[in-house]
């Protein structure tokens, strides 16, 4: 093994980010935001209705469901999503796994509205007998709240299982998919939900800057006046998209085009079908090539969402994280700390514009740096 | 007169944008947007803290005040200082003579905040005599919210004298300085304010995707717990960004990125000195230009800010508004529509990458397209 190597780079020359977004985008969706547009520009205007028509399609639910994109980022469509779609005498049921679904049990906190909780452990997916039980027990729960993918420890949840149970107790159903949406199945034909929040810098691979909604049109159409601000009210702002074709509030223009760009990629690659199975493919030489370096992921296989994984921290003297990081994005690879609070961690990503190549050069420079490190793993210091 | 004409364009090839904003951006700007990089990566973050840094140096309140970014536009910068730094017992006085400050008014019926309103006329300013005895009438007041320049009109509003007596009324100011902030002098050392919201696509000519409040300290920090949103709340924001540098939730890199790029521009260019001269000779040639034509601004020299510039719609059987903003959308000229509800008008921005052979431009281009319209206005068909 030697110290020379080849630094590894995007197409347009950064280090690749395994991350759970923003991530690593093509030179064409970034070169799409090389122009300026006005607000009410038509040719703005077309590029944006098609963004939005086109969203639905994703999940097969284009003749029942609209989509209102929401200025900021996906936190910002989530709780625009359950601070407009849960109406004043509603009641939320937070199915919790993970920091997103801490996130949406805080944003119910902060507003006030009325909630409940059920909580397994991150490495754990909710029990969907348990749900049933608890919506069964409380007539007054109106909507429940789940993660498809929690980015915490990239376990996926069982939403169509969940969605069936929610859909037999006669309540509503809102998803936050922010990093499955695009890759992991989801089809509101089989799958009953009110909305689904996600944004543009996740399995889309635009750049970030706007979350979305996809919104049943009469959950929408019934949520007027339920939001307590001007900006997050979902219900207004497919008002104004809808009569005018108009953003109430400047929208961010050149991220909208570059999302724009980043569907017509998506459709080239097969759409969801052909980007999970990309990712699918990351995914799995990443865990192998790991594994044969005798790192061990938190999750088990059908657990493991192929978006990111979570590696239990190395026992060993000579591991330290900081090092380890920066030694691999000096060789152009950015990975992600961790975030459980059930073990030390980290992470890497599968999502973005990358592909096997990509993750086997993940594994070289990580065999890499182990030697530089002097770290080998054995079964007792890779284990948790 | 003749039908050739060469097409204007701005560095990438684009209409030139003559509107409100989002604006005609230097090609170095966008440019800026064609890398990628993770939320947390340090590059990222030095050039964000950068970005936070310099924001109050342009109104000389570095050392009093700190600036707190908000994702989405600058509508929703707005709704975060409104909602975060009034506090629950508080009590607002909007001064409104426009749109802006109608928006103001209805993001607090909407989040259920005491507030009175002193409106005037769109082209009339509020008379600071009036304010002052609304204060006094009313100990419950505690902050006013003001707009420097309502694009609504294009007026310049008299913040200065305003603050004055807000000051020795013992109260607090909150000012909505978007389309004037980085062009029309705004100075913490002569002019008391807790706060001042604007937003990357303005006078700063960035791309759209962000708004920021400049908040003075102790009054942010008084402001923990006055939110209902955790998205839109300006203390907790800040609190991440201090203690770690990083955003609560995905920020816009690449928008911030271009902000940054469009920042280096505003100092090269003099800062607001010469950034207010570029757009005081741009408004100049354009009301001269435009009266030569038989055009009638609505304000009067002192009340124009050289920001956008609000012209009566000439009465003329053959001036059909539709059809002019086409013809000078082919010539490369975007205008904008008018928003009073006093006049029946139309508008023409001064502000982003435009300068003086622009603006004779648009003249040129609007004398060209009156010819094809066979329109001349004399005195009665130009004035209201």
């Amino acid at each position: 093994m030697t110290d020379a190597y080849a630094r590894a780079s995007s197409e347009t020359g950064d280090a690749l980010l395994l991350t759970p977004g923003p991530l690593t985008t093509s030179r064409a969706v970034k070169t799409a935001m090389l122009h300026d547009w006005g607000s009410r520009d038509a040719g703005f205007l077309a590029i944006n209705q098609q963004v939005l028509q086109q969203l639905p399609d994703i999940i097969n639910a284009s003749d029942t469901h609209v989509t209102v994109p929401m200025q900021g980022s996906g936190t910002f469509a989530v709780e625009a999503m359950l601070t407009s779609l849960l109406p004043p005498a509603g009641k939320l049921l937070l199915i919790v796994n993970g920091a997103y679904g801490q996130r949406a049990r805080r944003i119910c906190e902060i507003a006030g509205r009325p909630h409940t909780v059920y909580a397994t452990s991150e490495d754990t997916p909710p029990d969907v007998d348990e749900v049933d039980r608890l919506l069964r027990a409380d007539p007054s729960i109106s909507h429940v709240f789940a993660v498809q993918c929690e980015t915490t420890s990239g376990i996926l949840n069982p939403i169509a299982e969940l969605a069936a149970v929610v859909e037999a107790c006669g309540r509503r159903l809102l998803i936050d998919a922010m990093s499955a949406f695009g890759a992991l199945p989801l089809d509101a034909k089989r799958t009953r939900f009110d909305a689904v929040a996600a944004s543009s810098n996740k399995c889309i691979e635009g750049v970030p800057g706007l979350g979305f909604v996809i919104c049943r049109e009469p959950a929408l159409a019934a949520a007027k006046g339920n939001a307590t601000t001007l900006t997050l009210d979902l219900y207004d702002q497919w008002q104004s998209l809808r009569t005018t074709g108009q953003y109430r509030f400047t929208p961010p223009i050149h991220v909208i085009v570059a999302f724009h760009r980043a569907l017509q990629e998506f459709w080239a690659e097969g759409g969801q079908a052909g980007r999970g199975a990309r990712y699918g493919e990351n995914c799995r030489v990443l865990v192998e090539g790991m594994a044969e370096l005798g790192f061990r992921p938190l999750l088990a296989g059908p657990l493991q969402a192929p978006i990111i994984v979570t590696f239990h921290m190395p026992r060993h003297a000579n591991f330290v994280f900081d090092s380890f990081y920066e030694k691999l994005k000096q060789r152009g690879y950015v990975i992600y700390p961790g975030k459980l609070t059930v073990a030390d961690s980290f992470r890497i990503g599968c999502i973005g514009r990358l592909n096997a190549a990509h993750m086997e050069g993940v594994v070289a420079a990580v065999r890499a740096v182990m030697g530089e490190l002097g770290v080998t793993l054995t079964g007792a210091s890779a284990q948790p």
